[in-house]
């Protein structure tokens, strides 16, 4: 049995743990047997000193390892999943998941809650009234044979490491390590039995990631735990200075992916720009595809021509889901917006930023989000965009409709999306969304 | 009231804490209102990152005011204490205190136990019979009055927070960090209420600093934050490669001090050398001397007329120990050598070499030191050393003499001493003892 103070010593003075001291330590703490007090101390040292590749494998391999790991080998095709490190107004997943899987690559897909000023799918997915995350391991592997496609929150019985682990590290100072987010994040991936694993890596003043060399050194990181671990998998690099699409908040999200699921397209060029890209990728990782590119167009077609849009209902029917009011989400009764923000005296010629983090920040004042963990989510609450970087605006023009039952605080909440935003005589440069694309140990330009 | 993860976070990111927020912290620590896993995450960063001269105040005066803090201003005299940070066969304490009251500078003087390889001043002082160390703030004041020299054990009321923080870095590897030994050491001394402070820095193999440079910061460090808190200070490098004199062990080095103490000073040189040098410093900042090289003359002096050898038998006395024994030590009953080591076959010419580390380590498994805390230690453990670096040596002379009740281990005992020793034919070059004085914010050359 290691000395626990020799390995905390070790990684204080830049040395390196053997994988399976680091393994023992990771399995003795998930037990009990390492206290609190001795694991953040390590968790410091290696915040601050790092760990290699051995180490974030075995790391990620010990918390994977702690608890149920799904064998899908069993079930027919190449099953892959996507990861996003979160963003404001990101949807992504919704749309993506039974997009994929309308073109016969398998999609497993096990999310997490929204924390801070972005938002979670499992949220997201819970405002369709009826329907439920919290399938058990037998109806998820059914549901992935039937349909191809199954989206289920984390249970306690996937990764408890990580959950224990993350508890500390949120109370310690030690969340915003790259190689402790890339182990966390792959635990829980690698538990859920993807065959092939795509992520996309968020980079701006919306995301975790603010600085692009971070953001490219966590892609980096994700990728190559993954590959080591026999999972091929391709990083994006996306840009999330602005929200993504027009929606921010749980059920208007859902009601942008039911238009981005049935073709429409209008408005939200840059969310359909993403999800084609993820989902070009899924496709040729799930062999459906000869190439990234050929895998985009094949579901450009899926998501105009219908397929989508019934996949998504069948998966929603599956799970319990309301899907009546999937077919006419404008009739839902409890989706009264609040008021409006319009645009002020000053406002003429064009918008010419909008700050994600300030929306996600609104976004969860709204009650679409938590300011601690134990907070219940509005499903309904959030905003709606009107006018996003680019658009012309003038006096008077809307900008955004709020949705909130806080409506005592609409002043407030007014001023704070005002200030997210910025206008000026002439459009602003057009913002590339797709930064970089990672594969096979190097970046390219998309 | 300061965030505690924002706090652990500026400096996990190499920052600066406010000096009340570092106090706030210690604070809270001490209450308990800070969890030890926060704290730990706190010390590892700043064990990693550093703490500038504010923090190091702050940390110190938050640990010092945790507790009791002696206000010694009303009796006579500038109060002069010494801190040794630890060695092998080190009980210049024992010698020192006693002379340099006996020259007129009061001594308030508490002391630690030894830990690991190196010996603690106040298990020599319990190896006399009858000693109590445990006197309350008033008997402490009284004597300190009365005889100008007390030694007590550190109680229960003087920095408590540095009791619990030293206990969570021991188990959390944070233990060898500069800026938390000097704020560890300074809590104490600074409580005790001595107006000026010498230190003596051990380098070497025996000590907890090998490396000089190290050992030279240590020493900045401990003059710069008594210095700032208002008490002069001056610190010596001494050598601990060897240990110092030639017994090891509580009783065995009562009785050498004693020797030193009546003035015979024969092969116990390098123990007379550095109790001199710090006594003069005690004189000279107790304004007793001219200069610190008029306070060892004065010093030299008062061990060979019998002064410093009455002090320090009114001392026993008051501490309630019996003072018979320290006229015929040799009569002591429980006294009887274990056993001698001799020179083995090849041992022709000179000692060239004694690792203190090695003979310390043997000490305690003779029974004078603890491998836990909890340990009881053997008053009369431990050994003498015939044979130093630089004597000659033949085959079959007797190198040391051994105290112990585990004579079963005697083999052991014999083998571990016999490793610890180095011959050669030729003397080895004569090593200073005296490295260097720090004062006044600079190094000067003995």
């Amino acid at each position: 049995m290691p000395d626990v103070v020799e390995l905390i010593i070790t990684k204080r003075d830049g040395g390196h743990l053997a994988p399976d001291d680091l393994r023992w330590l990771v399995q003795a703490y998930t037990r009990g047997e390492v206290p609190d007090y001795q694991m953040s101390a390590f968790l410091m040292a290696a915040f601050i000193r790092g760990l290699n590749e051995a180490e974030m494998d075995a790391l990620t391999d010990a918390m994977l390892h702690s608890g149920h790991v799904l064998d899908l080998s069993d079930l027919p095709g190449r099953k892959v999943d996507k990861h996003s490190t979160g963003g404001v107004g990101d949807k992504v997943s919704l749309i993506l998941a039974p997009l994929v899987a309308a073109c016969g690559v398998p999609v497993p897909m096990i999310s997490g809650r929204g924390l801070g000023h972005t938002g979670g799918t499992l949220d997201k997915l819970e405002s369709i009234p009826g329907l439920r995350t919290d399938l058990s391991i037998e109806a998820f592997r059914r549901q992935l044979r039937e349909l191809g496609v199954v989206m289920i929150g984390q249970t306690d019985e996937i990764a408890p490491a990580d959950r224990k682990l993350y508890a500390l590290r949120d109370v310690t100072g030690t969340i915003e390590s790259i190689p402790l987010i890339a182990a966390s994040i792959l635990s829980k991936k690698l538990a859920e039995g993807a065959d092939a694993l795509v992520f996309d890596v968020k980079c701006g003043r919306g995301a975790f990631m603010q600085q692009e060399a971070d953001a490219r050194r966590l892609a980096e990181t994700l990728v190559g735990i993954a590959t080591r671990a026999g999972r091929p998998a391709v990083a994006w690099l996306t840009d999330m200075n602005v929200p993504l699409g027009r929606a921010v908040g749980n059920w208007p999200e859902v009601v942008e992916s039911l238009r981005a699921l049935r073709g429409d397209f209008e408005g939200i060029e840059d969310l359909i720009e993403v999800t084609l890209a993820l989902a070009g990728e899924m496709l040729w990782l799930g062999g459906a595809a000869e190439t990234p590119e050929a895998g985009r167009r094949l579901a450009r077609v899926a998501l105009t021509d219908g397929r989508a849009f019934e996949r998504f209902c069948a998966m929603v029917r599956a799970q319990g889901g309301d899907v009546r009011v999937l077919e006419r989400p404008e009739t839902r009764p409890d989706t009264e917006p609040a008021g409006e923000v319009r645009a002020p005296d000053g406002a003429r010629g064009y918008v010419a930023d909008l700050d994600a983090r300030a929306v996600g920040r609104l976004a969860v004042h709204l009650g679409a989000g938590r300011r601690v963990k134990e907070d219940p989510v509005d499903p309904t609450a959030g905003l709606v965009l009107h006018r996003k970087p680019g658009d012309p605006v003038a006096p008077g023009d809307v900008l955004a409709t709020l949705y909130t039952r806080r409506r005592d605080r609409l002043v407030d909440f007014r001023q704070a999306l005002l200030a997210a935003y910025r206008f000026a005589e002439t459009p602003p440069p057009p913002r590339p969304l797709l930064l970089a694309r990672y594969a096979e140990g190097r970046w390219t330009l998309p």
